[in-house]
């Protein structure tokens, strides 16, 4: 059976050695869907022309907390983002529990010896967790659901692409 | 049509001002389910008594990022945090996708003019996503879901349960 | 002659003492006005509407490092704050050296033993610097001036109002 | 006409895709100019040899807000500063309005794919608002002014001199 | 025999439940004690009127740690912290050893539920750091020692004083 | 008599220009020995398998302690740590005064053009604090000592091994 990487032989966690892994140019893309009430998401594309713009604080948010996640996540390295890009796609037919929803892309790229995962992933979950922040005087049951990595590429392991 | 209230006239974000709200006793519940292969689960259950506590690793960064909600979260007020407990329950039975999942329940607690949902809804994701960094090594595949306030008390909007 | 507070009897800095102060509503608000091209606040202009709101970004870039202050400032306290709001004023008017300008008024609330006058100005100045930021591949002549305490109430030396 | 770098196809900011661009050494220098009372000038001069050198916070605080820099700065790439120096130089003589002045100089270093202009801004920023954090017992008109880039080379835009 | 109060129920480490507490003024005094050659002393000491004050610069990141201290320790609680001081005094006279001294004191002042031994603790070892980092290119075999609690005041446990 | 490279030639603290030195392999080892009642040395080692591990959070704030030391650090280069490992060697027989010793190794390591000394220093002086902070509900006068760099190797002043 595999082995997690992240312990030492005490079986205390540590911060996995990289030194000897070459510089490659890696890319991940991570996901979140925000689950919301059809009113609030009309009050989200309402607010895009006239009266605040949630997807560009929540995007302002997402690329910040891309860059946070070494501070946030113990054993993740410390990495030279060269690229961050956030999207949304909202989704107006409501779901079979009248949700609809807005899901986020999210990807981030370097140029180094360890994957920028946890950057794509991070900057996903703050970015939903901002729209909830945003809209929560207004719908307090907000959710988001379905995180998961997409895509990486570079590095020894190769290629993922999530099926 | 409620209104979003993080945004001033000009349609800019901005921190409301709670100046005028009295100080009380506030708890906010929130949780987030890690989705994992039912092997994964179980090198984190053998883990805990030999080789290295993935939890309690999730743990110490759920907790942490709770306090770094403000810094995380554009609009967030700083919060004096009395309290912060994170806890696990792990699911056996795999569902229908044949995943197993462990459970995360983040509760928050402060005595201020405002309330602490993000803080507990970050701590809840940021367990969540270190649990994702311990375990990509052997399990690209791992997701959460289902990221969502269970409950909070105390301030002028009262108590909310999740139904 | 008055005496700096900000040192011990060594002359080495220390963060005041302001256990002794009641705790009051404070108000503090600062400016910062930035000088760029025609041809720049014109594409900040139709930003807004489509292409991506450089003033939306600055916005947030503002509010976070009011949040900051302790973090930056070595000897500010921290300090719980009860609001930030940040409005932009343009001037399209061009000045002698040809410039235009857009006027940053940052406004910051607590209540507390210490004031906000340097969150609302670390507030401006980021917000100014994220401008330059979005700007610079377009002009990087671009400066900032004129940063400096508009008002502030509360607290025992009272208001204080430019003039 | 010049179009914003920072936005993308949806108008949303973004941190732009650098992982093209050739690693070069990269050197900038900003300035900042603090305009301060004459009897705020003497006190600073004074402090420096018996009872405190806000000059010498100033400089500590510009220097760590350098590498702050890409935590405030939404859309900054994070960087590996190889130096970072600032300097100050008095001017005694009051201008028109009365105001004495120091001009803060600082210059940042990197060898990277991306420069440090706003690394060389901020840090001159930062020292400018120690300095009125340090002095606004005493003196509470004081201002900033003159905030901008002097000069920077390396990279693929090459170097460029304020005239 | 006594307990940890950090860990909950399941053996996983929280953040110690204060909201019942009241508030009340804390003080916390701690010390570090700095070893180095008598010629790196010297050079210290020569610095503070002519090259370099080594000790304003670990006073300024001394007093800035003491706020970064619930970032830093896990568990801790978030404080408003009302006061910082910290004070140096150098033993010339060389121990069995042959090193002189610096001892740093460093006080630290909240008025609140919780405690601010960690934030004098914290002052102290990060004043060490700092004077380590300075000085360590003329004297790498520096070292610090009997970092501990001189006292503490305020809540419910009252006074300490180290005998 | 050697000179400090921290400081310009106005005696001003700088961050060393390193832009010229070559990108190294570096690793460093430093060290802390934390003195505890003989109790609380039970507590611990029984905690590891029953109530709470108080090493696995002291571990996890070194490591992250470890990633914040440039900004804890006020003339410390922003550093690409590849890993960071912690250990502890427990002794039970009491010392002279009474007190067990938990004795804590860090070892930190990068490729780049400067030493990884002070994020070793670091990390273990942050996991003794956090040691100290999960302890002193019931041993406040635990202290801790002989904080040093016990080896480096790499870059232009080669290896070191403290004797």
């Amino acid at each position: 059976m595999a082995e997690f990487t992240h312990f030492n032989e005490s079986g205390l966690a540590r911060m996995v050695d990289v030194s000897a892994k070459p510089s490659t140019e890696r890319v991940a893309v991570a996901q979140a869907r925000v689950l919301l009430k059809p009113d609030t998401l009309t009050l989200i594309q309402q607010g895009k022309i006239a009266k605040g713009d949630v997807l560009a604080v929540a995007q302002v948010a997402g690329v910040m907390g891309a860059k946070r996640t070494p501070d946030l996540i113990p054993m993740c390295h410390p990495v030279l983002l060269t690229g961050v890009d956030i999207s949304f796609k909202e989704e107006r037919e409501p779901d079979a529990q009248g949700f609809c929803s807005i899901t986020i892309t999210a990807m981030a790229k370097t140029t180094g010896p360890t994957g920028v995962e946890m950057e794509a992933m991070a900057a996903a979950s703050i970015a939903a967790l901002t729209m909830y922040d945003m809209c929560k005087a207004v719908d307090k049951g907000m959710a988001f659901s379905d995180v998961y990595l997409l895509s990486k590429s570079g590095g020894k392991s190769g290629s993922y692409q999530r099926v």
